[in-house]
Formats: C-alpha cells, sequence, structure tokens
C-alpha cells in the first residue's frame, strides 16, 4: 500500500477509527489485545515502519539551580524516580548558578537541540522571558516549576500560589502569637528573610506577607528585612544581628532557604520558645526543627506531586494529548502533623 | 505447540523472559512496540488464546455508608472518575447503613462472587472483621479507606491516622487558644464531638486528642463530650445545650460529621469568633464556615489520593503486581490556604 491512511489502519483491525487514533495516541481506554491488533495492522500495512516505537521517545529536562537548597534536591530525585516508570520518557537534570538569569537563558538555549521539553524553576527577568518566548515559539513544550515567569505563552506553572503562601505565614504569625488583640501603639516586631527577589516566588511571598499584616494584625510590624540568597551562613550572621538589634521580636518568617541558620541562633540564645518561626519547604532538617520546637510551622509543597504533573503536562504536550494538570496544595506542617512519607 | 510456555513466548519474539513476563503483567519499562510483538508471539503459538484479553478486567467495589456525609459524597465521586480512566477496570459505589456492621458484612458477604476487590469505610466489629477473613480466605483483595478494621489480614488501610488527627487538633486547640500559658487552677474548657465511637477512626481521634491535652495543655479540660452521628440535627441541638451548660467554652473540636449545625449555634449566638473551631474534611459547607471565620481550621484527608491509592493498591493486588501505597497527608486548613483544585 503506498500511502497507506489511518482509515486503511482501522480496516485491516476491523476496529474504528477512534480507537486507532487512541493507540496510536497512547490513550487509555484500549485493551492490551486490541492496542496489539492496532498495531500489527499499521505495522503490516507500512503505516508505521517495522521496527520504530510507536510512543515517540520524549526528551525532556529539568532545569534546576545549583548549591544546597533540599527542596531542590527533592524534585531532582524525584524527576529521576518518576521518569524512570514511565515508558518512552527519559527526562535529564540539569543545573545553573541559582539566581543567574544569564546562565539560566543559556542553558535552556543550550538545550534546545537535545529536548522536547523543559521544565525550570525559573529567575523572573527579561532575558529568561525572551529564551522561553524563543524555545515556545520553536515548538518545544516549556513549564515552570517552583517559581514562574510572567506575562510570556508557556504550557504554565507548577506550583503553589506564593502570594497564598506568604498570606498564610502571616496569619499563622498573627494567631500564634495572638496577634488579634495586640494594639498598635505597642507592636510586636516581626523579622523578614528571603532567598532572592530576583525570584518571583519570593517577591510574592513577601507581598502576600505584608498584605496580611496590613489587613488583619495591625499590631505587628516588619522591623528587620533580610535577602540571605538560601545561605545558611548569611542567614545566621543576619538573625544575630537582628537580635542584637531587636531583642523583642516576636516572630520570623523565613520565605527562602537558610533555615538552619536562623534557626541556630534561636536555639544558641534560648529565644527558640518565644520567638515563633514559620519557613518553607518539609527537608530533613526543618522536620528537626519542628520536632525540637524550634520552627513552629512549615508552609510545603509537595515536591513528588510537582514533578509528577510538570512530567505528565510536558509529556502530553509533547505527544500533542490532553492533560489538565492538578494543582499542588499549600500545606501546613506543625510537629503534629509530620507526614510519614 | 501444544503447552506452550514462557520461554517460547520470549523465543518467538525474541526478547527476553523478563521482557514477557512485564508485558503479560503490565508492567511499565515496555515499549509498546515491544509490548505488541510479545503479545503477537504468544497469541500466534497459542499461549493467549485468540480474542481473548491480555489484561483480565478488574471488578471492584467501594462500599461506603449512606447519607449526607459530604467526605463520603467525594470519595464516591472520584471512585467513577478515576476507575473510568484506568483500563479493564470497573468498579462501583455500594451504599450500606452506616455505623451499622451488620448491613456492612452482609453487603461484602453479598459481593463476593461478583467482585476481585473490595474498598470499604469499615465499622470496627466482630462481624466486619470475620466477613474481612473470609473474603481474604477466598482470594478476593481487601483494602479498607478512610476508617480501619484491625487485627485482619488484609492488604492494608488507606487513610490518615487519626490518633495524630486528634493530637493535632488538640495541638491546634491549644496553640490558638494561648493555652500553653493557662493556669490550671482556671482551666480553658472545651467540647468534644464524635460521630460514632464504632468507628475506629472517631475512637482514635479521640485517644490523641485527650493525649495531647494532657501531655501539653494541662489548663485544657474536656468540659462535654457528644456522639451525635453525623447529624446536623443532632449536633444543633447538643451544642446549644454545651453552651447553655458551660457559657465559658473556650473551644470546640469536632471528629465527626454535623459540623453545619454546630457552626449554626455558634453564628446565632454570635460566639463564633471567640470560640476556636476545629473540625474535620473540606468539603462545600466547611470552606464557607472558614472563609466567614466560624471555623478555624479543617483538618482534611484528600479523597482523590485516597481513591487513587485504593484503587491503584487493588489492582495490583488483583493482577499480582508489586505495588508500593504512597501514604496521605494530614492536611491543615485554614482561610488562608484554601486549596483552588
Amino acid at each position: 500500500m503506498p500511502n497507506p491512511t489511518l482509515a486503511d489502519v482501522a480496516l485491516r483491525a476491523n476496529v474504528s477509527l477512534a480507537t486507532v487514533d487512541r493507540v496510536l495516541n497512547d490513550r487509555s481506554g484500549v485493551s492490551d489485545r486490541t492496542r496489539a491488533r492496532v498495531l500489527s495492522a499499521a505495522t503490516d500495512i507500512g503505516y508505521l515502519e517495522t521496527g520504530t516505537a510507536t510512543l515517540a521517545p520524549v526528551r525532556l529536562a529539568f532545569v534546576l539551580p545549583e548549591g544546597t537548597n533540599a527542596f531542590v534536591h527533592e524534585l531532582a530525585r524525584h524527576v529521576t524516580e518518576q521518569s524512570g516508570l514511565m515508558e518512552q520518557v527519559s527526562a535529564s537534570v540539569e543545573r545553573v548558578t541559582g539566581f543567574d538569569p544569564v546562565a539560566l537563558a543559556e542553558k535552556i538555549a543550550a538545550l534546545r537541540s537535545e529536548v522536547d521539553g523543559i521544565a525550570m524553576l525559573a529567575v523572573d527577568h527579561p532575558i529568561v522571558r525572551e529564551a522561553v518566548r524563543s524555545l515556545v515559539a520553536d515548538g518545544k513544550a516549556v513549564t515552570t516549576i517552583g517559581s514562574d515567569v510572567r506575562t510570556v505563552d508557556h504550557l504554565g506553572y507548577i506550583g503553589i500560589d506564593d502570594m497564598q503562601a506568604g498570606r498564610l505565614a502571616g496569619y499563622l504569625i498573627g494567631r500564634l502569637t495572638g496577634a488579634e488583640s495586640r494594639r498598635e501603639e505597642h507592636p510586636g516586631k516581626v523579622a523578614f528573610f528571603a532567598g532572592s527577589l530576583s525570584y518571583r516566588g519570593h517577591q510574592e511571598r513577601e507581598m502576600g506577607f505584608r498584605q496580611i499584616l496590613r489587613e488583619e494584625f495591625g499590631g505587628l510590624t516588619i522591623a528587620a528585612h533580610r535577602e540571605v540568597q538560601d545561605s545558611r551562613a548569611l542567614a545566621e550572621t543576619e538573625m544575630e544581628a537582628i537580635l542584637r538589634e531587636h531583642p523583642d521580636i516576636v516572630a520570623v518568617y523565613n520565605a527562602g532557604g537558610g533555615t538552619a541558620g536562623i534557626a541556630a541562633v534561636l536555639e544558641r540564645t534560648g529565644r527558640a520558645e518565644d520567638i515563633t518561626f514559620i519557613a518553607h519547604d518539609l527537608t530533613d532538617g526543618n522536620t528537626s526543627f519542628l520536632l525540637r520546637g524550634t520552627l513552629d510551622a512549615v508552609i510545603d509543597q509537595n515536591a513528588r506531586h510537582e514533578v509528577r504533573e510538570a512530567l505528565t503536562t510536558l509529556v502530553h504536550a509533547v505527544r500533542g494529548t490532553a492533560y489538565r494538570m492538578v494543582p499542588p496544595r499549600l500545606q501546613i506542617v506543625f510537629r503534629e502533623n509530620l507526614p510519614s512519607g
């Protein structure tokens, strides 16, 4: 048959066109038996070449920042684990210098010829936006994971709503310090830490945090504000300085990494119990600070869920099949609901 | 070939024995092309009958209590939705009278000839345990979902740790009422509601709740204790009585259903703001009580996740393939982290 069509495959396999379409696009609802018949028919009449896999391999890359951020390590681990279980999907983890838009843009441009899709923890910067635009124009599937770039057409952002996360942190601090009844003339002082405000995520957490304090807890005020690049050492130095300058602070919110540095100072100075401390991401270190009572709560996003959604979204986009992403939940972990898995 | 073996299939398809095993047991890691070749070879040499689906259909039933419990409705909805997407799997939802061990035992015994596996929201009672034992002895796959029976061999319990949930509720009430600093000579009074203590889950929530109050918040005491059978009307009547008897209560923990009845009383009497109120399960009703501030927090289990794990566990057990369940997380939902999905 010189130019066999889908209809020829359907005729030969004695199934409907819809079934042929399902099989060739790897959708569910077809028994393995029927799938085999369709694939055989397609090969027999030359619609598929013998030896060609029906599912074209999908090559993906996850571009994540270098460094010791434990949440990023979790993401990387789940990429390897989960993609290993998917048929005809390979996903590599590529590391770039953190907070550096040029390095990120160059990396994703360099990957262009090697992959069908990219997920990246994005720095929100014009250079990165331009690189994403160019990849998308080239027909590549692109999602962001963990931190987004806006005003660029891509498949979407897979992660928590960081504005909501910042509001939540402020709400917890307000409730746990009893700030509803605090008078504005004797405000409670709060310290705020970010990793880098070049991550849209950290910027948004700050916006949300300020917003809810203004709305609901007028008796709380941000007395100290630091950007510590997710560095434990820098966070430690800055926390010491804050305690010297403001020994009367009632709470700390760390929107980024380096939580261990802040915790070390709180424990060393005996302030762990009376200062309410909220941070992000349920890492091993944070788990032990929760158990010791140094951290009051951790705001967590489920790395496993996010990687699964990113992989599924990208694979469906590359194969041209439909998929609706299940948004991750914003979880609060206290000592009393530490998850087992 | 009179008695073809797996090795014959492997030889004919020119693949390894391991690959044949993977295909016939529907495991991943095999391309569709190879899968087709193995299935064709198996049919050609008579190892599989022509026209027989390789994947035997799996028939499952989810046995859930009747009534208006919104969490149960969520479970039922997800069973229909998710099983519809699985190949060769049918799953029905069967309703039985709630809290009734005899009805539950009769229902699962009656399903024996119709299904390969059962998931049920279990009442922990000797009659139910015996019925489960008998089903398992008969080779059926059985899991519990939402509430467990113990000391019976089954595939496992899919749901939250309810003792942990009760501790969490006590922890939240302790922290949100500032009970760490409350003196034991002027204790804060708390009201406790259960659906039915014949659900092991509700019993365990009470145990955990009492445990943490004893451990950490000696200044809180359970002044009222009611079993309201998940009934909104009964909860409403009882909450009115509690407020008459104990106008000075500082918190309410409802471990079961009927939250709307308690909330109605708190709102009507103007006590919604000063009484801390914790309940379970993120239903539509509970969402609006969170938004209005009547409920302070909801302890949630993710019905979608639990149904997916139950379906996957049962299907793998029926097909004889390996699967390790991912335990659900115990989630806390405040007004500020209401999920979108």
